[in-house]
């Protein structure tokens, strides 16, 4: 990512943080924080915590051994480092609040779906006085219209997972295992380029386990009559892809080639349903409605999608009560479903951007239900 | 795990849990949870906690689409779900809480490295007047032992680990690229039959990159003279293995190789040191002191080791500071390294398992420099 802006990211925070009533953003490890320093640490025992503050270069927290990382950026930074010794740490946590000019007083934001207790407890004890609060959208608010640069991240990302899928097909037959097939395709997405991390291990769910939509893959073998869902996705530099396409094994029930048209029409609706403008929660509708009509409405146990990009799920979510006009640079899934408890289950998932006039489907693998065995 | 008897591991927790004074643990999604329920959850927008009651089954809040998960557990639990609408969490969790007897007064442990405030602040809000303190070490105590079949679990995990890298070595030369040998080393582990989902990334760092010991692979390519580090691992059943070799790229320069045998030395030291009874922080000294005795004491700047089981870093930490006492059961990395700062670094990394009447190495790829390129 060699040609992002950090610098202009981080100006953009401030701006929200003065909209938000905040002094600082305290992020620990996570794409947010990746996503405005360029910086990835793993989620460890040891921890990572970066402040920011308008108008000033962000205070970084990390561990000596990962110093180098911290010290090589494309932007000035006030860097505190600490050694093994765990009794050390609250000393430099306190040093870097008082670089952050973290007095009584302040209004301290963080994200509640990334932040630990242990970079919490630390940090609270760090500036006395200060007010925290969550604050989950001020990063948010900026990651979900995405860039030339990430758009085109996500059409590779999209593209490798679509060949990769095709590439396991000989793979998928009768007699091979739920985990034998998310083996082979998760070794085809690593060889078309993927990232090393994967955004999810993939979801192959046949027969029974198909009508869980989570699924994890099992030693279970194809049988003639299954449907076979699978849900996988790629990584390119950071950046997501995540699918979902329906197989039948041989020759099945005519109520399960039923419910695989109802979802391919809901899947159409909901993508025919997009564009700026349009509320999240009217693609939701769209889809779901499709569904409804057709009788199998309980089946459909969760919402049409969610958003997509350095993480698997993101804003903006495609779900009833979410209000939010989508924009241009908006990137998410429409996936509907329909699950029959212990026979199977059905899924089309594509991903979606919302561009000045329209939407697009990045992903145009066929939808059908494909015959497989 | 179909052999793994969970209700076993929640009496043990019980007493734990008494022994701490806490009436009730409360766990969010990782391995803790799993080690407890065998349940596995995704880290995602969607809280999921778990509380644990001595003489109660555990109760369980989870998105409704993942109800299945909990519903065919192996023993008993009160599960209790939610749907799409945020707002519709709270009172859920204000039932979960009520089920888990969590009346004012109460005392409830979290783990602050898994705990996110997603759900510590959905739990605080759902169970006034108790009392939340930090319990890192209730669940740790019972994991830092492993049993038979973790212990084969990691056996597996060290053989696929170290088969895989034999079958890269082909495709480690000069010109190669770091993030290339990662993409081919991470298909081969894979292909050796790891888990999908890999403990980490393989670290692929050459020359310059080499001295930072958390290094992600580049695009840079090998060279004569560099030093090439590789540190991977592989899963299996959910147990981890974690090895480091480092190799030369044709001719080096001969600190190089003196850097590498002292490394080598302290390695040996370090897996000598261990046994039952010793303390974590003697195979710490035993490694450091070879390093320091050859005057490179500050190059080596991390700790020995650390644990090694369903996480990549555990129980028990191999630091100077951990007066841990060793015992049958526990496993762990002995890692000592030298990183000359813009030049190059080594490092030599062991899984051992501390027995019932010394230590063994679980890993045995030939730890000499190897002469690539």
């Amino acid at each position: 990512m060699s040609d992002t802006n950090f610098s202009l990211r981080m100006s953009r925070l401030a701006l929200g943080m003065q909209t938000s009533g905040l002094h600082a953003l305290a992020l620990n490890p996570g794409q947010s924080l990746t996503y405005l320093t360029g910086l990835q640490f793993h989620l460890s025992e040891r921890p990572v915590l970066a402040l920011f503050v308008p108008h000033m270069p962000p205070v970084l927290v990390v561990p000596e051994l990962e110093a180098a990382k911290a010290r090589h950026l494309p932007f000035a930074a006030q860097v505190f480092t600490y050694g093994e010794d765990p009794a050390t740490w609250q000393a430099v946590f306190q040093q870097a609040c008082l670089a952050a000019d973290l007095h009584s007083g302040r209004r301290v934001g963080y994200e509640p779906r990334a932040m630990r207790m242990l970079e919490y407890e630390l940090l609270v004890a760090a500036a006395p006085g200060c007010t925290f609060q969550a604050a989950a959208s001020v990063v948010a608010d900026l990651r979900v219209r995405k860039d030339a640069s990430e758009i085109e991240y996500m059409r590779k990302a999209v593209q490798i997972a679509q060949e990769a899928l095709e590439a396991t097909l000989p793979a998928i037959k009768i007699g091979a295992s739920e985990r034998e097939i998310a083996s082979e395709l998760t070794l085809q997405v690593l060889r078309r380029g993927s990232d090393p991390t994967l955004p999810f291990a993939p979801i192959v769910a046949a027969g029974p386990n198909s009508a869980n939509p989570h699924a994890t893959p099992t030693e279970r073998r194809l049988q003639e009559g299954d449907l076979l869902v699978i849900d996988w996705g790629a990584a390119y530099n950071g950046y997501f892809s995540d699918l979902t396409r329906t197989f039948a094994v041989g020759k099945v029930d005519p109520e399960m080639e039923r419910i695989a048209a109802i979802v391919l029409e809901a899947n159409a609706a909901g993508r025919r349903a997009a564009g700026p403008a349009v509320l999240a929660s009217s693609i939701d509708h769209a889809a779901r409605q499709v569904i409804e009509h057709s009788g199998y409405g309980k089946y459909f146990t969760h919402r049409t999608g969610h958003g997509l990009g350095m993480e698997s799920h993101e804003e903006p979510y495609i779900r009833a009560d979410n209000q939010l006009p989508l924009a241009p640079g908006m990137t998410f899934t429409v996936e509907p479903g329909i699950y029959l408890p212990d026979r199977n289950g059905v899924r089309i998932e594509d991903n979606v951007l919302i561009t000045d006039s329209g939407a697009e489907s990045l992903s145009d693998l066929p939808r059908q239900l494909r015959v497989v065995g």
